[in-house]
């Protein structure tokens, strides 16, 4: 068993109340010397598109063995299904209502189970509405602590997980350089909208992303480099440092002037 | 002399400024490897008796030896006393201004210092205004290193500690199945109210609480187990995941509804 | 090579997104039991001049060899240099801005390197919009872990940085017991302004503050030692934890009333 030590949390609990402390509580008591990170707590209440996004965007960054436990969970207490995969470079561990399929968009899982064994969480009879601090926690601290995953409840098929749709980019022309349909995937603190187009995408220098919302009639966004390239106030389309294509205005917030959302369709034209 | 880890902070300071990460380096300055961890530092500013919900309501949570450290005090530079208490489980360290009032309710304290000896302090000429950094912190590093608690200061009675009155919960009749007259403890931030009516009281399935408010006539709330048992909007109490009753509108601010605060009376029926 | 394993963090990023975590992630990439502090992550966004006052006024309380990473960074993936210092009691990593001008001020560089080896960086192609993740964060772990300041790039002259512009007071009379020209450098979250003003100049006990501002007329302000020697709503000057005078409504927000900010000039009368 190779102990690790790294365990970030997410969830949509907020910083006031004792909840994200008695989380680490729980995972104190149960791993000697844990590195617990805040990956954020401030996820709109109960929103699991926003969770998966943040949880996708600040995955990669971790060492190998880290454990994510994800916490926005809207079912607690009914019969969602609590779970933990392992992963190649480390486990995610929460509530099975998609917040996890962000990350399974670009990591296969070797091993998914059902957290039907109570023996590794906190008590046997846990809260019907912190299973946050009962179940997801302790869990977390075992695997941190070198427990197999298997030891944590039954196996079930990765593809019986459920998915949070957004849907991929699709490729509606390539006439010329072709022709994308994405859509808004996130829109962070400063009013960028984060898309699923990928800089992948961008086979040329000369594009531009196209945006229909309910504010604007049809707005042309060219694509650029850096915030600088417009003067202030005006659109720009830029890769972010997550390797998506955001839609941003210098100095404003793009996510109001254009009434964006997540699942707000976008064209990408190159 | 057993050696500790885990630390943890409650505070009004908010986390704009650098009055927290100051009190951190306090720690780290005397503390070779310590686990530091936020219980909040968002309790509205000089509220002692959220303070103390907060703190009663993350320590049964915590592994044994934690130091927790909770600066919510007004009377900072006056003659108010700083302390230490010794539970069975850890230590307390802060003001005695009735913050620790809601875990000495169900741990009874070991020992209790005044923190007379300023050789643990950061300086002995403290600032007036910010003994969180230069005597609580540095004192809560010591104790997590191991310091017996009597080399801080002088010995005092646990029974001169100062208490914040929330009256306990009393029961008015045993007629039927009986009606207790309890009180909000703490409101959180989605607006529920946690009462001090203990699960323990409910003998029955068949409950309900009796609200009386300055915004609201006399309210009748189902007791439920689950927030969906009731229409969205509509009230519930239902045991939430410390113990206590709460009362909560389902995707709703009972609070701002109701116009309750921590005090408001609330009566239980069976 | 001596190991160390405390490095804080200042940002204007927020807690919501996923920015934070991410810079967290990479230190663990690379220091195996890193004690990472958040100073602020709620700085104004691109507010150079506030956090350049939060990293002096929380830098005297950490330990020997502790790494401050500073990412308020407006110029981010422009020609602006990537710096790193080393001052005698630590590390000071982050844009060549001035955000370090505060601890600069009465602290000597011993040595200081332009970020130019991208051997410590998380990846030769850092993303040009977070350099925060993929150069800051882990050039800080590698600091922490021992590795010497030259290997990080070519070493550049301390006198080349560049300095955040807030004039040292000035003695502009010496009847009496003087009189000096000094400005506000922070504005806290509770509204007090803390001046350059050091408690230093205080050769004596009757002591005053004047300040003209937008909002008001000139004001005369009094020196006190605690909030409670005036009334709910006065304002006050006292010196706060940091050493500075400060202006304060007692209970209030003096820099709204008095239309205070960054560089407003008052003046200290004795």
């Amino acid at each position: 068993m190779n102990m690790a030590n790294t365990i970030t949390l997410l969830t949509d609990f907020g910083t006031e109340d004792s909840y994200v402390g008695a989380m680490k509580g729980a995972i104190a008591c149960i791993h000697p010397s844990p590195l617990i990170i805040d990956l954020s707590h401030d996820i709109p209440p109960q929103d699991i598109a926003a969770a998966r996004y943040v949880l996708m965007s600040a995955y990669p960054y971790f060492p190998v063995g880290t454990v994510h436990v994800a916490v926005v969970d809207p079912g607690v207490g009914s019969q969602r299904r609590a779970i933990a995969i392992q992963l190649e470079a480390g486990f995610l561990v929460g509530p099975d209502n998609g917040i996890f399929s962000g990350v399974l968009q670009t990591h296969t899982p070797l091993q998914v189970v059902e957290l039907t064994n109570p023996q590794y969480w906190r008590t046997d009879t846990p809260s019907q509405t912190f299973h946050g601090r009962d179940i997801f926690a302790p869990v977390a601290a075992h695997l941190a602590n070198g427990l197999p995953l298997r030891a944590l409840g039954r196996a079930i098929a990765p593809d019986s997980l459920i998915t949070l749709a957004i849907p991929e980019p699709t490729l509606i022309s390539d006439r010329m350089n072709g022709e994308w349909i994405g859509a808004v995937q996130y829109c962070d603190r400063f009013g960028n909208a984060v898309t699923n187009l990928s800089e992948r995408l961008l086979q040329t220098t000369n594009w531009h992303v196209l945006v229909t919302s309910a504010a604007k009639d049809r707005v042309v966004v060219a694509g650029v480099n850096h915030y600088g390239a417009v003067a202030e106030g005006d659109y720009l389309a830029i890769v972010g440092s997550s390797g998506w294509i955001e839609i941003a205005i210098n100095r404003g917030n793009a996510q109001q002037e254009l009434g964006l959302g997540i699942g707000t369709t976008v064209r990408l034209v190159l």
